[in-house]
């Protein structure tokens, strides 16, 4: 048994989360956020045999895509910076983290 | 030390919450949704000595009832299958899910 | 590569989430919930090269100050306990607890 961590944006949350139940991956949903451009992403918690990661690893990045997409940066404190970087920029956003953890119990009551 | 990451039924949290605080128990709470209804749970994280985790387990098994439950299915998103699915169903809800991680370090600031 | 969870207040986390991107250092936010007083906190997940755990560990705790602040502690559901109980107390909040947590894989789609 593992703990695979995956950060997922929110755009490719919903299928995903459906391609688990289709496939009988348990996971649990988190609303998180991310650090860079503070756009909101998913977290999936799974719990998951070790001999099925990489099924759900294919599954994570099926449903990740990497995509270019218009965000207005967050309001910038730092004066000496240009305003016109509140503009809405052009970035590239998509794409999973993944972490497996190791679990040395596992319950379920 | 170790994380144990607890998911339970959001109505098992308050009672779960309020045991952990009356037995010195540092929980921190997460509001989560379960990957196969889509019904809201709630996630704890506890930094627990290894010599309290069955300790822990016992709080968490007591508070986390199995019962049966009505409940509306996600949205169909698959036309081949009967309309009838979006009516509620009878599900047995409850219990919880544990994960004992292991901890390298454990700080306080 | 290691996974640290780092639980910090609300007041903290701003700036924090400033300093991790003046950093280079990918965090991911979790709104969550305090066990004993119910205050808002703040979760960071961050991966990070085990070479440069102390620097993140300096972060959090340059960010993360103890002080005295005024809480009303949740209601109290045990009749016998003085109603009195639900006035504001002067409480020390702040501090930062990070649990560092080990990674057998990490992967980025």
């Amino acid at each position: 048994m593992k703990l695979l961590i995956a950060i997922v944006q929110d755009k490719d949350a919903s299928r995903l989360s459906n391609d688990f139940i289709e496939n009988d991956i348990r996971a649990t949903r988190l609303s998180t956020t991310g650090g860079f451009l503070k756009s909101g992403n998913t977290t999936f918690m799974i719990g998951i045999d070790e001999e099925r990661i990489d099924e759900v690893l294919s599954l994570i990045r099926e449903s990740s895509h990497t995509r270019q997409q218009f965000m207005t940066p967050p309001v910038n404190l730092d004066a000496q910076l240009d305003s016109t970087s509140s503009y809405p920029i052009e970035v590239q956003v998509g794409g999973a983290t993944v972490f497996v953890v190791p679990v040395e119990q596992f319950h379920q009551f």
